[in-house]
Order: structure tokens, then C-alpha cells, then sequence
């Protein structure tokens, strides 16, 4: 089945347009509607009871799991539910989960964008094969937790002849794994102008964007200080994925500019722009490495505060202008709207309140894991960082934890209140590790168990010569 | 250098927007101006001769070669061209070829997308690598045959921040191909809601739409009448194209729907429309047999003439409305509003009318070639087909005629008036294929030589079972 290998390429263009048509009431995951809009709209379909939709289960009928999302978090837990104990229902705006570690690498096509991305369908067969276990492509924009039940409008963006559709699902038991959003700090322009780096189609929308300035760089009469603003790119973000995306950038500089587009590859640069250090969470000498690794592949480090984004350039706090032809964006996460807009205790920062079952308390039935989730301050653990590693495992302690509720028969709605959860989840961190170009990666595994298995004079510094994938 | 093996596939996306914003002076090949706003544009280019560009090349410089357009006939030349005598220049909205017999299989995921697309860089490694030689992303606005130059605009489309610019090539020999565009024959809202089936971006949009709507058929609540609409595709063109669509997507339905959308596998639907007879240039008997595959294959041919197209519907001649949740409409090519703005007498059929050696005659070292270019009444010869195997043979042609005549010493602009130009071209018809799905084929050979290579009996009634790139 060629066409499914690609399928998920495809679909990520479903969410392709950066500003999606306004529209009341509006999609959770990828606009940013006010508290109020949302909450007006909530009340309104509360009243309005008549949404068509997936009804409580019966007696006869396996007891249903939902699942808001289709990240790591989300899609660890569905590939590890048991389907014979459970139906599933995904519910996400994305037929696919993307592997952001290596997305950077797809934007100057070290790799292909198939490549980085899973759909759910594969993930979990039987969400396409049983009768009652469905992925819907939508938006969640409402949870009821008193009635166990959720409010969805379908994903439409970019089809004018299929308006969105409001359903209801009832749920047995709850998972939300929605993820976080790119922060931005509220710097005017950077929503408008700069291109995320974290879906296949912000991958997409880089590569189109370079090689259309290296094509239109070319063109006769262009002056030499427009080449050298098309073919800037600059990265705001000192992070592993800002790191990584300036490495793989300088990478493709080097091999294939030099190559494919000699007319104009003396005018392409690669500026990192960060306001403290870049890799902060990584070792001292691992990013006294990373910089001078940069630098000789020809990446310029910028400290800097970004104050403005404008069309072509970006002003800096000291008023410095950095003209621009792409500009990506890589500052870290923070709570999407839809977090925000339910109406729970929250973690610090904003995320959804967990106990350390991944529960929300307060409620019955609702779970949240990854991005959108963190440990309350009544549990005295510490928010756990957005990560990968995080999620994943996270997907997989629930996923373990719902089956042997479900096979200890507190799989329906309020029927888990006297079974015993077992061990709460516990965080081991392995190490970190990000990609510098030129078939160079950093590792560090201060934190991590793992450090025992090497001995100091094998990590050489904690530098690795990583095989790129 | 994976990432050029992808470079195509993006950016055939420069071009995905099918209505782009309107501009003046508007693109001629995307767009469809009016001839009045072209001439005026043109007249006011002419007064204002400011605009940057390639000057005429000089003594020490190599003559200059200029195509318009990248498809069969364009690439063919670029490729044969010896860029030891002359620099070669591309202008064209699109930087690769497109295979666009195998365009209908990528819709559904039996090819890929950059399986049938070429980047021009690959196709002549001259053009990213002699210092003058170019591919420009542009359209061409207006040719200036008197004084051999061509204005071109650079094709920017979905990227705001970037201008369109204008600029001006002067050309030894200009080598016009063009080709044509979708013939919608004036019904209303045929350019608005259909999908054509000739570039790469439109096939993604197919395959983007059918999976778009697969999904949005097993939400919850779609009415069984929705989901039949949502799953019914309709082909309007009962040509090579529009048949081969039609068996893609059944075999699409037959496997894949039925193993991936098993809630929704009844609902779909292949109707194809078709005003006369069905691949009215085979023979009858392949005609029959194509009729019985596809009716056997579950594809329902309806006899009827479009008379209007509505955003969920085709109205038919005789009232009869048609639902549909995709439309594809395949029903032949015309001459784009650029063929029809250039003051040169035509062919019947209205495309640019060349000589048997495939010149303008009432210009100087302009040639036209593909879908774009017929013979001149004057030569008593018949218009050729559309057709790629046409387009390819003259591109074929018209280099090995420029080598020669630039090897004796007439590659300047106005120095081949002299030069015996050799055999006109002749066309040779090879025969013609079409695939109907279900691994099989028909191969007409009536009309061609091959035929004499072939026993009857080998041909099995002219067909073959076909085995799938």
C-alpha cells in the first residue's frame, strides 16, 4: 500500500495554512480564540444539546477510551492500549504523529518529510479495523466532566465546500494529550512572520521558502543587499531545535548550494539569534563544543533580544535591524488556548494539574499526559520538562495503568473509584542529546543512569560522531 | 543529495493556489488577463525599457538560447541543447518536468510525487552550473520579437513578503513551449470547483480532498446521504486521462478504502461523465473492453453534458444533478491566454502557427513547439495532436536543428538567415496506451509502425496485461 506510506504527508497539509478563516466557534488546537469567545460558545452548545455523536456506552459494548491529541503522549498510550479491554476514539486536528527530533533534517531534505511522520491508523490498527474505535480529524472544543462527555468540530482548513461539523463524544475514560504551543513572548509580528518548527507542514513551508529565495535570488537585476536579506536565515532560539536547524542548514549550505545554486551561494548565511546561552540545559563544555562547532560551519551567533518581527527584517532590543528572507522560530512551549479554557486546577506554568497517577483530581475519569500536564504543587514534584522522552513514557505508564483498570472491571464511566492504581509514575531522566551538522551530535547524560554504563575516556568529553539517521 | 531527489515535490507547491491574488501586470501563464490589460501592460513595459535583465549577448559570449516552459517539449530541448554552443536559459512557473502520462497514479499513492517529477537542474546540469546559463521561476509577459527580448515577472505566489519582480531577457533564439491549458468550454464554475489533472500540486490537491473527505465521512452524524456525496468522485472526460483516474481510483476503493476506511468502504463511489464516447481515439474493440473493465471494476459511466458546476454538485444538460465530494475534469487543453496575446498568425485551432521546421515564419529565431505551437494552414499539414510523444519529438528536434545551425556559425540573433536548416520535421504517431486500472492496459497501435513488429495473435485483440511502474 504505497499511498498510505504518504498519506500522512499529505494530510499534514490539512493544517497547512498559518491563519486559518475565522470561524465561530473557533478550533482549540490551532487558532487562538479568547477565554470568552470560548466559554460563549461552550455555554451555547451546552444549551443546545442536539449535536450529533458517539452515545455512553452500553452493557454490551467494550468500554470506550478518548484520546484528545496525537503526539508522543497520545500516541504511545493508543499503540499500547489494549483493544480487546477498550475502543479508542483519537480526536486531533492530525492524521499522524510527527518524530520532532528529526524535523529539522527534513527542511533541507537530509530527510524525507514521510519519513518523520506516522499515521495513527498504523499506530493502531484497530482504530480503522473495530467497529466501535474511531480517529476522528477534529478539534476538541469543550469537555463536559460532569457528564463524561466532549465537544468536537471537525478539521476543515482549506476545503471551502465542507462546512465544520459539531459532534459529542462520550467517554469512558479521558486522556488529554493536546500538546503545548510555540511561546512567543507576545513580540508583535513573530505569530505573523516566523515559521514554527514543530509539524511536518512548518518543515513544508521552510523548505518551500528557502529554495523559492534561492530561485528568485538568481533573478537578473536583484541588487546584492536583497540576496543577502532572501538569503538570511535566521533562527531565533538557542534550544536543541534551533541548534539542530542551524546545523542542518550550514550542512546544506556547504554540500548543496554550494553545488546546485552557484550562482548565488556566496550570498547565503545562517544567523542564531538567542538571549542567553544556547543549549542552557546541556553541559559547559558540551556547548564551549557546540559554538565553536558552529562557528567553523560558518553559523553566526547572535545575543540578542528579539523586540519586533516585521516582514523582512527583525529589530533587536539594542534597535539592531537583522533583515531576514526566512526566519524560524524556536523558543520553547507553553499552554495552548484549550488548556487554558478548561476549568481545572493548574500546574506551575499554567499546564493542566495532574497528581502523580497522571489524574486530574478533581474530576473523575481524566487523565492528561505530555506537554499539557504537570504535576501539581500539592504532589511537591517538579513540572516536568516538555519533552520527548517525557510523554512517551508517560503515554506508556497510562496505557499500562488503563488496561489493568479495565481488566479489573473500572474500565466504564465512575467505575474505577475503589481500584487500586498501583505505582504512581516516576520520571527517570536518560540524557539529552542534539545534532550540530557536519554528522556531529552532542550528549549528555550528567542526569542520567545511563552514565554508568561508559567509562569517562569512551564519552571523549560527552562528544559523540553521530551517524546521522 | 536526497534533498534535491525532493526538491520538485515542493516546489510544485509554488504553484498550489489555484486562484492567485491578481496582480497587474498580471502572470499569463497561471492567471487569465484579459488581451487588453496584456497589451496595455505591454505598451507601458515598452515606454518604460528600465527594467534589469540579460543583455545581448556579445562577441566573447556564448549566443543565448531561451525557453519558455518546462514540460515535454521544453525539457527535451534543454537536455539535447549542446551548452557548448550556446547558454541556455528557462523561463517557466514551474522548476521541473512532470511525467504527466503517470499523474493520475500518484493521486491515490500508487507513485509517488517525485517519482514523476524531474527538477530542470537535473534535466541540463549546465543550467545551475555555467555562469550563463539560468532557470528563472517566472512568466514570461510579453515578447518583443523586433527586438529580441523577452519581459518576464518572477513567480512569488503565497509568499507575501516577497514582490513579484520584473525583468527583461534578450535572446539569439527563442524557443516558445509553453503549452496550453484546461479546456472548461465557458460552463460556470467549472474553473472554481473542479480539480484539473496536469500538475503535480493539482494531484496532491485529489489525493489532499478524497482522504480529507474518507475522514470526514466517519464523523459522527453524517447524515448517509452526506457521506455518499462526501465519497462520490467525479471524473467529467472520458479521455485517456479521465479513464486512467477512474481506474486508479477504483483500485484505490478496492484495497486500500476497504482495509483503511472499513466504517465507510460503501459509500464510495467513481461516476465517469462523458459527453460522447469513451477514449474516442482507440479502436472499438479496445473501446468495448475498456467499457466492460471499468463498469466490472465498479466505475459507473453516465453519457451527459455538463451544463453548470456548483460547489457540491454538476448540473447535466438534461437536469440531471450529480453530487459529488471530489470533481476531476479532464476534457483536453486550449491555447493559454498567453499563446493568444502574441501578435503572430496562428493555426487552426488558434495555437501559434509554425513552418515544418518548426519556426514563425514572420519572425526571426523564434520557434514554438508542444501543445502550444501547430502548422500553418500554408503548410497543408494537420495540426498535431497534444500529445506528449509530440511534444517530446520536436523539442528533440528543434535542439539537434539548433546545434547545427550554431555550429555554422547562425547562432546570434539574425544570423541564421542563410543557414540551410535541413529535413523539416515529421511526425511518426507511435501508437497510443492508456491504463484502466486493475493492472491492466490498452495499447492502440493502428496507426503505427510498430505494428508490423507484432503478431496479431501477440496482441490479443490490442491488449496487453499491463505491469504497473
Amino acid at each position: 500500500m504505497p499511498w498510505l506510506r504518504n498519506f500522512v504527508q499529505l494530510s499534514a497539509a490539512f493544517t497547512k495554512q498559518r491563519s486559518p478563516p475565522t470561524r465561530k466557534p473557533a478550533a482549540i488546537f490551532g487558532t487562538r480564540p479568547s477565554i470568552a469567545q470560548l466559554l460563549q460558545h461552550y455555554s451555547a452548545v451546552a444549551r443546545n444539546n442536539k449535536d450529533p455523536g458517539l452515545d455512553p456506552t452500553k452493557g454490551d459494548e467494550k468500554p470506550r477510551v478518548v484520546v484528545l491529541g496525537s503526539g508522543w503522549a497520545g500516541c504511545r498510550l493508543i499503540k499500547d492500549i489494549d483493544t480487546k479491554t477498550y475502543d479508542i476514539v483519537c480526536v486531533s486536528p492530525r492524521n499522524h504523529m510527527v518524530f520532532t527530533p528529526l524535523l529539522a533534517s527534513t527542511c533541507v531534505g537530509t530527510l524525507e518529510f514521510r519519513s518523520v511522520a506516522e499515521p495513527i491508523g498504523r499506530i493502531q490498527p484497530a482504530i480503522s479495523r473495530e467497529p466501535g474505535s474511531y480517529f476522528f480529524l477534529a478539534n476538541c472544543t469543550g469537555v463536559d466532566f460532569q457528564n463524561h462527555q466532549i465537544k468536537c468540530q471537525t478539521v476543515t482548513e482549506g476545503v471551502d465546500t465542507i462546512k465544520p461539523w459539531n459532534f459529542k463524544i462520550a467517554y469512558d475514560k479521558l486522556v488529554i494529550a493536546s500538546g503545548a504551543q510555540a511561546l512567543t513572548f507576545g513580540i508583535k509580528g513573530a505569530n505573523e512572520h516566523a515559521i514554527f518548527l514543530r509539524e511536518v507542514h512548518h518543515a513544508q513551508e521552510i523548505r518551500r521558502k528557502l529554495l523559492l529565495n534561492l530561485m528568485l535570488s538568481d533573478v537578473p537585476g536583484v541588487s546584492d543587499e536583497e540576496k543577502r536579506r532572501l538569503l538570511h536565515c535566521v533562527v531565533v532560539g538557542g534550544g536543541p531545535t534551533g541548534v539542530e536547524f542551524s546545523g542542518e542548514l550550514s550542512d546544506f549550505i556547504k554540500k548543496d548550494v554550494s553545488q546546485r545554486y552557484s550562482h548565488v551561494k556566496d550570498y547565503i548565511q545562517v544567523t542564531l539569534v538567542e538571549a542567553n546561552e544556547i543549549l542552557s540545559s546541556f553541559d559547559d563544555r558540551l556547548r564551549t563544543y557546540a559554538i565553536k562547532q558552529l562557528t567553523k560551519s560558518g553559523v553566526r551567533l547572535v545575543r540578542g533580544i528579539v523586540k519586533d518581527v516585521q516582514s523582512e527584517k527583525i529589530v533587536l532590543s539594542d534597535d539592531t535591524d537583522i533583515p531576514y528572507g526566512v526566519l524560524v522560530w524556536s523558543t520553547g512551549v507553553g499552554p495552548s488556548p484549550f488548556v487554558n479554557s478548561l476549568e481545572v486546577p493548574k500546574a506551575p506554568g499554567g499546564r493542566i494539574g495532574i497528581d502523580e497517577w497522571l489524574r486530574i483530581p478533581s474530576v473523575q475519569d481524566v487523565f492528561a499526559i505530555g506537554d499539557c500536564g504537570g504535576f501539581l504543587e500539592s504532589t511537591n514534584k517538579p513540572v516536568l520538562p516538555a519533552l520527548a522522552q517525557v510523554a512517551e513514557r508517560q503515554g506508556k505508564y497510562l496505557a499500562k495503568l488503563l488496561n489493568q483498570v479495565g481488566k479489573a472491571g473500572g474500565g466504564r464511566a465512575d467505575a474505577a473509584k475503589d481500584i487500586d492504581f498501583g505505582s504512581p509514575f516516576v520520571y527517570n531522566h536518560l540524557g539529552s542529546m542534539a545534532t550540530i551538522g557536519r554528522y556531529k551530535a552532542l550528549v549528555d547524560l550528567r542526569a542520567s543512569n545511563m552514565l554508568k554504563e561508559y567509562r569517562w575516556r569512551d564519552l571523549r568529553a560527552g562528544l559523540f560522531g553521530a551517524q546521522r539517521i
